[in-house]
C-alpha cells in the first residue's frame, strides 16, 4: 500500500487491516488502489499532487455496534478514521480526509430510514440515507411531508446538516442543521451516547425536543471530530396545500436596500419560502460600457447603473418571492407584500407567478415558468424533491475544459449581514479583490445574495478553470473576506486550516477551547484530525501553515 | 461568616475577598448576612434547613474584563463561582447555587442593551437586562420588534434562554434557546470567547449566523458551567400587522387525538402563535361522580367521560389559536383551520375570538375576552409585553399558606410527545402516581398540555404546600415520569443531580461526556459546580446521591 497512516508502520497497519476485517467482514475491508480510488476527491485542487489526501484504507461497518469496534481497533493501532456517510460531498472534498492516510469509515452500509413521524413531522436516520432513499420511503407510504433537499440528492440528509447544508423551502428547515432534533454518536472511547431526550431511555420525545436537560453538546459534532454520528433525527415540514409565486422589480440600484428590509420583514413573519434575488440589468453584459461600469473597482456607482437601467427600460432588480400554504393564505402574504413594496418603494411593479394546488402533476413539476432561477432544479428542490439537475452545472463545467483536465471545485460561500448596504459591499469587496488578483471580472455590482440560512446572506463568486489559480484565488478571497467582515461557512478539508485561522478572536478562543476538548475527549486523536480546523495535539503538527501557500 | 466554600479556610477567603474588592469595587463585594440574604431562594424546599444553599459571598463585576478578573482570582484561592444575571429565576432556585459556599457573580450591573437592529430583526444584550429594560428600549426608539416573554417580565433574556426557558409568540421565538443568535463567554481560564459569527472579528453578522466555521459550543454554556456568559444575541420577532383568535370546540374526549394531529400540522407549517387547550369539562368538578371518573387509576374511561359531557351538554376539549399576521392573513389561517377540523373532527363547534390591529389601544390590552385562559397576563406575553401579572398566582398560594409558613415552588414540567395517545398517557402515568402517593387527586383526566416548546409539549401538575411532601413527590414524579418516557426540561439547582440520574443512556454516557470536558476546561472546578448535573472532580463527592432521600 502506498499511503499510510503517520507514524503507523507497514507491518502494525496489516495488523490493524486484520482485526478491521474480523470486525466489519473482510469484504467491506478496502484497501487496494482500485477501491481505494473511489474514496479520492474527484474535484480536489491538489488532485494527483504529493498534497492530494488519499486515503490508507476503507471500512465499511454495518452497525453501531461495528462503529464502536472500529473505533476502539483504531485507538489500539492508532489509525486516524475519517467518517463519511454518502461520501458525495463533492466542491466540499467528497469522501477525501483532512489527513491523507487516515482510514475512511464509510457509513454507506447504515442506510435505514429508522422512522417517519407524518403526524408529529419527524424523520430518524442512519448515516447513509439518501435524500433519494428518504424521498421514496415517505412516497411509498403516501406520507404529507416534505424533507428540505440540498442540491444534489445523491447526498443524504445525515451528512449535509453535519456539514451545515442549505436548502430550498421554508426558512426554519432550509439551514439544515436548526431541523436536526436528536443525534446518537460513537465516542472516540467507543461509547453510544445520545443528546437532547434521547439520553432519557424511555423517552419517545427524542425528535421532538432537541435540548434535553442540562448542557447539550450537540453542536460540536457539526463540522467537527468529536464522535462518528451514527443516527439524526429532522423535523420535517408539512406538505402545504398550495404553492405561489410572485416576482417584484426594483427600478432603481438603490432599491435593494428598502427590498431587503421588506424581506426580513416577511421572511422572519414565517410568510416566505427562499427568495431568489436577480439583476435584469444582465441582459446588458453584452454593452462593453456597461461591463465596465458594472466591474468598476470600488464598487459601481448607482447613478451610472441607474442611466443604463433607464436607457434601456430595464429595472435594476428582481426579488421572487415563494408562498407556501392554504390557498387563501398565500395569495393574502403575496397581496400584503405587494402593497408593502408599493408604499415603500417607488416604482415597483409586479409579476404574478404561479398559483399551483400539491402536490403538482408531472406537467406542473416539468414546466416551471421560464423566469424561474435555474429552471427545473429549484422547482424540484422548492417542493422537497431531491433532484441531481443541479449536477448539470459541474458537468458543463467539466465537459468545457481543456482535454483530460481534472477541473477543481470549491465552494466559497461568505455570510454576509442582510442588508442592501452590506451586499453592495461584498460586491465591491470581492470585485476589487477579483481584479487585484488579475483574474476575470465577473460583474460584481449584479451579484445577488442567496437565501439560504435563516438570517443571513450568501454569495458565490466565479472562479477560472485553472487548479492552482483557484487555490491562490480561494486564499485571498478568505483573507479579503474575513478582513471586511465575510466568513466562509463552511470548505473543502484542504482549506479548513486556512478558514479556520479567520476565525480569530481572542487569540483563537474558541479553536483552542475546542483543541482542549479534543485532547480531553479523543486522547489519541484518531477521530477526523484536523477537520473543522481542530487539531488533537499528537496530530497538531499537520495543521498547514498558509503563509507557505502565500 | 458563617458560610465558606467547600476546603477554603477563613483566612485564605479572607485573602480572596480582599483581591474580589480590589477587582470590582469594595462596594461591590457583599459578605454580610443582610447582603447575602438577597441571593437566598426565598421558595427553597430546603429553607432554613441544614441543606439550604447558601453564598459565602457575592461579587458584582461590572465589565467583561471585571469577569475575567473574578474568575482568576476564583481559580487562585479555589473559590467556586454562581454566576446569575437577573436571578429572578424563581421555583428554579433564583440566586441560589448548586453548592452552598459558592460565591454568587452577579452581572445585574451589566445590563446594557447594547444593539437592536429592527430591519434585521436582532437584539444583543449584557446579563442584567431584564425584560422590562429591554422592552423599554424598543417603545422609546418606536421599533417594531417584539421580545417573546418568559412569565415575569422582571427576569431577563439572557439568564431565562439559557436556562431554555419559554414563551408566548411564535415557535421559533418561543422557544428561547432557539432563537439566540451568538454568545460571548468568559472561560474558566479568564479567556474571553465569541460563538458563531463572532469568532470572525470583523463580522456584522454575529447576530444573524449561528452556526459560524467549524464545530459550535454554543449548546454546552446552557443549563450548564462551561464559562460565564457575558453577551448574548437574540432573534426579535417583526411586530406583526394584525392578531386574530379562534376557539375550536370537541365534544368527545377522543378527539384530542385528531385535534393535536391538525395542530401541529398548523403550528408546523408557521401558521399559528401559541395554543391553549382547556377543557369545558371542569364546569363538572363539583359533581363527585364526575370527579371520581376524572381521577380514575388507570386513566380515564372515555365512554363514561363523554356521558357526562353529553349529559351536560358540555364539550370536552376547547383549543384556542391564535394568529399573527396581515389581517387577510390571520383570516383565512383561521377559515383554514375550521375547515380541517370540520371535516377531520365530527361535532367540532367554533368560537369567533379577536380580530384586532396592532398595536393594540390600551383599552383593547388591559380587556382580552373573558374567556382568554388566564386572563391579562397571556395578553400581554402574546404581545411581546413583558407583565407582572404571572408572579400573582405565586402571591395568591403563598398568602393562602398557614401564618409565617414558607411555601416551597419548585417546577416540574415534564417533555410530553406530542400526540393524544401520549397526553392520556401522561395524565394517567402522573394521576396514578399522586394518588400512590396518597396526595390529593389533581383531576388528571382534564389536565391539558402547555404548547410552549417548538416541537413538544409540556404538563404542569399541582403539588400540596407543605415542604416535605412536595420534596418527595417531585423526587417521586421524576423517577416515575423517567420510568415512562417523560423528562423533565429544568429544575431547581437541590433537584438537578436527580433529574440528571434520569438521562442515563449508555450508562450516563452524556454526564460523562461533559464531565471528561468539565475538567478538561476547567481543572480548578470553579465555574458553577453541580449546575446541569455536570460536577468537576474536585467538588464530584457533592453530587446528591437521592436514594438517600427515598
Amino acid at each position: 500500500m502506498a499511503v499510510l497512516p503517520p507514524n503507523v508502520t507497514a507491518d502494525s497497519f496489516a495488523s490493524a487491516i486484520r482485526e478491521y476485517e474480523a470486525a466489519v467482514g473482510a469484504e467491506w475491508v478496502f484497501t487496494s488502489d482500485a477501491d481505494l480510488a473511489a474514496y479520492r476527491d474527484p474535484y480536489s485542487i491538489f488532485r494527483d499532487t504529493e498534497r492530494e489526501s488519499l486515503a490508507s484504507a476503507a471500512v465499511a461497518p454495518q452497525s453501531v455496534e461495528q462503529v464502536q469496534a472500529v473505533v476502539r481497533i483504531a485507538n489500539r493501532y492508532r489509525t486516524p478514521l475519517f467518517p463519511i456517510s454518502t461520501g458525495r460531498n463533492f466542491a466540499y472534498g467528497g469522501a477525501s480526509a483532512n489527513l491523507s492516510g487516515s482510514v475512511i469509515v464509510d457509513l454507506k452500509r447504515m442506510n435505514r430510514v429508522l422512522r417517519v413521524d407524518a403526524d408529529r413531522n419527524f424523520a430518524l436516520v442512519e448515516p447513509g440515507v439518501s435524500y433519494f432513499d428518504l424521498h421514496r420511503y415517505i412516497q411509498e407510504r403516501g406520507l404529507k411531508v416534505w424533507i428540505d433537499c440540498a442540491d444534489v440528492g445523491w447526498g443524504g440528509p445525515m451528512g449535509n446538516a453535519l456539514d451545515r447544508g442549505m436548502g430550498y423551502t421554508l426558512p426554519f428547515f432550509r439551514e439544515h442543521a436548526n431541523a436536526v432534533c436528536g443525534v446518537e454518536v460513537v465516542l472516540a472511547n467507543g461509547e453510544v451516547m445520545r443528546t437532547g431526550m434521547g439520553a432519557l431511555p424511555a423517552a419517545d420525545s427524542w425528535q421532538e425536543y432537541k435540548h434535553g436537560f442540562g448542557p447539550d453538546p450537540s453542536g460540536l459534532f457539526f463540522q467537527g471530530n468529536f464522535g462518528i454520528v451514527t443516527k439524526m433525527g429532522f423535523r420535517l415540514m408539512p406538505e402545504p396545500p398550495h404553492y405561489r409565486s410572485g416576482a417584484i422589480r426594483l427600478p432603481k440600484r438603490l432599491d435593494l436596500i428598502p427590498a431587503i428590509k421588506l424581506v426580513n420583514y416577511l421572511s422572519d413573519s414565517g410568510m416566505l419560502g427562499e427568495v431568489f434575488y436577480e439583476s435584469p440589468l444582465r441582459a446588458l453584459l453584452g454593452n462593453s460600457g456597461f461591463s465596465a461600469a458594472a466591474n468598476r473597482r470600488g464598487g459601481a456607482d448607482p447613478a451610472e447603473m441607474d442611466r443604463y437601467a433607464a436607457d434601456n427600460n430595464l429595472d435594476s432588480w428582481q426579488v421572487e418571492l415563494q408562498f407556501y400554504g392554504p390557498r387563501a393564505t398565500c395569495l393574502a402574504n403575496w397581496e400584503y407584500a405587494k402593497s408593502r413594496f408599493e408604499s415603500e418603494v417607488p416604482g415597483a411593479s409586479f409579476l404574478e407567478g404561479e398559483s399551483l394546488d400539491i402536490p403538482l402533476t408531472q406537467e406542473q413539476l416539468m414546466n416551471p415558468r421560464p423566469w424561474f432561477r435555474n429552471g427545473l432544479w429549484h422547482r424540484e428542490v422548492s417542493m422537497g424533491i431531491p433532484s441531481l439537475s443541479a449536477w448539470s452545472l459541474v458537468d458543463a463545467r467539466s465537459a468545457a475544459a481543456p482535454d483530460g483536465q481534472v477541473v477543481a471545485h470549491a465552494g466559497f460561500f461568505p455570510i454576509i449581514p442582510r442588508s442592501g448596504e452590506w451586499v453592495f459591499r461584498a460586491q465591491q469587496v470581492f470585485g476589487d479583490a477579483i481584479a487585484d488578483m488579475g483574474l476575470p471580472p465577473f460583474n460584481a455590482a449584479l451579484s445577488t445574495p442567496l437565501v439560504w440560512a435563516m438570517f443571513a446572506y450568501q454569495m458565490v463568486f466565479p472562479l477560472p478553470d485553472d487548479n492552482e489559480i483557484v487555490h491562490r484565488a480561494l486564499l485571498r478571497l478568505v483573507e479579503v473576506g474575513a478582513e471586511n467582515g465575510f466568513g466562509d461557512y463552511r470548505s473543502p478539508p484542504f482549506h479548513q486550516d486556512h478558514v479556520s485561522d479567520m476565525y480569530s478572536f481572542g487569540d483563537n478562543a474558541l479553536r483552542r477551547f475546542h483543541e482542549t476538548i479534543k485532547d480531553a475527549v479523543d486522547p489519541n486523536g484518531i477521530l477526523a484530525p484536523g477537520r473543522g480546523g481542530v487539531w488533537p495535539s499528537v496530530y497538531r503538527q499537520f495543521r498547514h501553515d498558509w503563509s507557505r501557500d502565500a
